[in-house]
């Protein structure tokens, strides 16, 4: 491998992703060994210890230097590892020039039986053969066992024949637990395979050497004393020598830190003479190096929309198109629903590989920066996760698909919330308002999820002005994931909104001189709770509107602000929200939502059946008002 | 296929499943063809209407005759079918006898291309290529069209290759748009394959006989007047004639009815003669056949628990282990963490084909109850939809994994709660109490999903007694999955717990004469809870403590009972929970609570981290609680 020790972030390293996180022992090992500064003997001795400044946590953590992205949940690596191969794949077709391969880096994963059997995992290899990526070398640790016992008592599948059946090539190592110049053979075929993705099948004995190798009890339990001591022996170490590296092995590793700097060096010199050759293209690669935007991006966001009514699926995409194609950062895709979901833009070329010939016509090439992830929602945003992790800033990865279907990739999502990755999530056909596909599309729980998931923006924009505010917030939160709650059906513009204001989370949308009675609402429910304000003012209650497009950001204003907007205590305040409510008491003192699940109807028509309609939110939202007492604004009430 | 129009739940009827639930159009035709009364011509044009006493949402559903399952999310159906077809391998392993196969039914299948790209079902297909599942029969509707254009823009996998990589026969057809005797001629073959599952890959045309046939237009837009005109013409049809059924058509299908009824009587009489021959064993059959469980099941969970500090998970094994023995309902298995999760008994049989050899000894035959779902989690909760499905209450499906684990399952768990189907899932592992596996494995925001999600219980027990009151209540709702939490970490007996009262959500562990304060609590932070009241009545602050094991039980509670556990307006109430608070809000007028991920330590260490300590919890309120105002009881407030 090619990497650098004393430089962990050397750009054109190859990145290494321990799909099996939980043996990360290995790789903290392998840190120390080949000369990472931080990973000191001492902090090997911190593995599960009790030291909160620990760089051996439990499963490896993007945090510390030499670990490319966290894992442990199982099949994101190997999905993760899909993506940094695309985007040097991408990299390289982009700036790459005769005899300057500023970009010519491999991708290493190695895998245990788990991620092979994760759904994640086996989407990720089915679009990773598609793509063929040949810069991506996977090591199967094939020790046939796991936690239950051997492998084979819940997978007897044909592991080799899979992965040719996804266009792999496989390489077998028939006895992995000894063999390291076969190891160093394969991997050095691998890379002569450059058409497409390489599995090394290497078999192994898990424990190997250990009285219990091959045994289950070697997957997860410490060996114990006696076992160690005789492990040693058998290795010719000193079995009374603990935390000891004999010097030798040191010596074995002495020449990683240079190589890896010589390696810098030569690289170096080539973007040199790259940067006198191609000016402008350095330029241009230096700034993705840096991870920066191009300077004046936000001049590209539509000032103007369409004044009629929009679906914010389709404002969504009138902001995006003229961003992306501007920002060459952005590289964006969609689990198969191009024509729904509105984030392709004029001239968008596709990532395919450039030999595909598709039955339709549509083909790329390498240097494209629309991915077709197929209808794979979990790997998509954990590959997504992976391009994002290439080098900070050097990709925005953009997915969409259904709202509904951010629930199919909400472990990805997450962890990319975790490792406060930036990623950009459109999730069109939000709420019953979807409409005809019914209760399984419909989204009821899954907002509570994401505005409780750390390190995230959930933001559900009311019309085109919002959408370009959430937009605007979503690229610039760089330390996580944003995910853009947009409507299928036609929205009003209310005129009332600010894009501006989206990023304090909360505003007031229709102000009162002196207010009785607010609404809180959110996306295609703020239209309605206009309404319902105009029907109750009509009615002689004076009644204040917020819009809320993310309760995150509105966490992180002062306590001033959010009480200026939410006057808690002074009058009642109705969340209207066609979704499950929870999350929201902090705010509402009631809340007029969805306690059930959806139901197939056109969008109005839902709305009518669950009486999300203007007349029926302002007659409950008026006897809940008539009704109050002071103690009322004690708790909070459901209303439906 | 062997089923009844006149009986749409006759018990020996095949199964079918229509994976790609978007096509459900064809699916209400054939229900209307074949004699299923409730789909009337009336019905089929409700379709996309705006009726909501429709027959003809969107997507199948359950709820209506002759569906076996919802479907929609892609991926999902298939894995269903997998359950449907482990049930009924599993009933006929169990009760048929020579001469008397009570249960012969076969499970068919149809799929697109999205449902083999979807993760969930690649999971499924692996498994039951494992399972070898003879009963099943896949139909691959091979139109090779998707939403974004000719499916080889995202895939070009070999999919037979794939599929006999995974033990499965495939056979194929290579006209399917106009050979209809090769189709029959297939499925007549697949039925003689009893050994393992089959894929029929049915090479078709989409939209076939429409001007557009074969592009991605066809795939989801309407056709439009002309083009349905001339693809009538093209069939014999009179284009002039809408929602009209030639009579010649209804006289092809008039046989379905008498077949089915001819078909269940002599079913019947086999059951009949079965009973004769075999009266104890067919007294068993009759009652899983009728969905009961044994009529005294609930005196197998146990009285008494150890009575020093034991895992919330080795409780729950405490109490399954001798359920799971009585109840032959239940059908339980794990996703590859059979050590951890507590899940088997003693004699527990593995489900495995009988021919199966495991190098670790495991094996089994179709009559097991103990299923190796391996590390495939979402196919596991999908599954265990499609146990429940075959007949309502004939089977208890117990899954297992750990918590962090139920995001991955989320789509299928949620799958469920709509369908009102019985599972219950062991969650263990539960909280930053897990430890050093770290923040990966730490989950804080997947609670808020799962208390958000309709038809579902969250359950969270504090100690081996509510454990036994949350398995009860687990066993007792019967419409819609159960979640139970639980800790990897021993936790003490508390004493003041009882089972009987975890039905009602929350109630009083520690009582007070005249609180001033309380704190609510559930599952391992209970204990903390507990300790913490205590050092604030050491402070002079009469502190009240209620156990909340479950919100959405507590829900159900009268507005009274509910008023005396909250005291809401009363007093201040703090909630104390690992988790993200999300949803607490409604029953507290604080939260000490995590508001970011975890992080990897011992358990202990990672509590005390994150402030998780008696002392901590009991300063932070108590400050809380003397600068507090009646005017705070207003609103929710945040102490960490």
């Amino acid at each position: 491998m090619n990497y650098s020790p004393s430089n962990p972030d050397f750009f054109n390293r190859d990145r290494f992703v321990l799909s099996n996180g939980h043996t990360c022992l290995f790789q903290y090992v392998f840190l120390h060994l080949s000369g990472y500064k931080h990973m000191t003997m001492e902090q090997l001795k911190t593995y599960h210890s009790d030291r909160p400044d620990s760089y051996c946590p439990g499963h490896p953590e993007i945090e510390h230097p030499g670990i490319e992205v966290t894992t442990g949940p199982l099949g994101q690596g190997i999905a993760n590892a899909v993506g940094l191969s695309i985007a040097s794949k991408n990299l390289a077709a982009l700036y790459n020039r005769p005899g300057y391969d500023v970009v010519d880096n491999s991708i290493f994963c190695i895998v245990g039986d788990a991620c092979l059997q994760e759904g994640v995992g086996l989407e990720a290899i089915s679009l990773a053969g598609h793509l063929g990526l040949g810069n991506l070398i996977v090591l199967y640790d094939n020790n046939q066992v796991t936690c239950d016992g051997s492998a084979d008592v819940a997978n007897t599948e044909d592991v080799a024949a899979k992965f040719r059946a996804c266009q792999w090539a496989v390489l077998d190592v028939a006895n992995g637990s000894e063999d390291v110049e076969a190891i160093v053979g394969a991997i050095d075929r691998a890379k002569q395979i450059t058409d497409r993705p390489v599995l090394i099948n290497v078999h192994t004995v898990i424990g190997y050497g250990a009285l219990n190798q091959g045994e289950a009890s070697a997957h997860g339990a410490a060996l114990g004393e006696e076992n160690v001591r005789q492990l040693k022996l058998k290795n010719g170490l000193d079995p009374d020598l603990r935390f000891h590296v004999p010097q030798e092995v040191y010596e074995f590793f002495s020449d990683c830190v240079p190589r890896g700097q010589h390696s810098e060096r030569l690289w170096e010199e080539k973007v040199a003479k790259y940067t006198e050759q191609y000016p402008e293209l350095a330029a241009e690669f230096a700034r993705r190096v840096a991870g920066k935007l191009p300077a004046d991006w936000k001049k590209h966001i539509p000032t103007e929309f369409p004044s009629g009514p929009t679906p914010t699926r389709k404002s969504s995409g009138l902001v995006f198109a003229p961003l992306a194609k501007a920002i060459d950062s952005i590289i964006a895709g969609t689990a198969d629903l191009t024509p729904s979901v509105h984030v392709s833009w004029p001239g968008a070329r596709d990532f395919q590989k450039p030999q595909l010939q598709t039955k339709c016509g549509l083909g790329g090439d390498y240097s494209g920066r629309y991915i077709h992830y197929g209808i794979r929602e979990h790997a998509m945003a954990a590959i997504a996760n992976g391009l994002a992790a290439y080098n900070r800033g050097t990709f925005v990865p953009v997915t969409s698909t259904f709202l509904m279907f951010y629930l199919y990739a909400a472990p990805a999502v997450r962890m990319g919330a975790l490792q406060e990755l930036q990623t950009i999530h459109v999730a069109t056909h939000d709420s019953i308002g979807t409409g005809e596909d019914g209760p399984t599309h419909q989204p009821i729980a899954l907002p509570a999820f994401y505005r409780a998931l750390p390190n995230s923006l959930f933001l559900r924009p009311a019309d085109s002005e919002e959408t370009a505010g959430a937009w605007e917030a979503a690229m610039d939160f760089k330390h996580g994931p944003s995910l853009i709650s947009l409507s299928r059906q036609a929205l009003p513009q209310l005129g009332v909104t600010a894009r501006d204001k989206v990023a304090l989370g909360a505003y007031v949308v229709k102000p009162e001189a002196e207010p009785q009675l607010q609404l809180l609402a959110t996306g295609s429910d703020l239209q309605l709770a206009l309404k319902a304000a105009e029907e109750l003012a009509g009615r002689g209650i004076r009644t204040r509107v917020v819009s809320f497009p993310c309760t995150q950001l509105f966490e992180r204003q002062s306590a001033e602000y959010k009480q200026s907007v939410l006057l808690r205590g002074k009058i009642p305040s109705v969340v209207v929200e066609s979704y499950a409510v929870n999350g929201w008491e902090r705010y509402a003192t009631a809340g007029y939502s969805m306690r059930t699940f959806g139901k197939s109807l056109p969008g109005q028509a839902a709305y009518e059946y669950f009486g999300f309609s203007p007349h029926r939110v302002a007659d409950r939202v008026e006897k809940y008002f008539r009704s109050a007492t002071p103690e009322k604004l004690w708790y909070f009430e459901d209303l439906n």
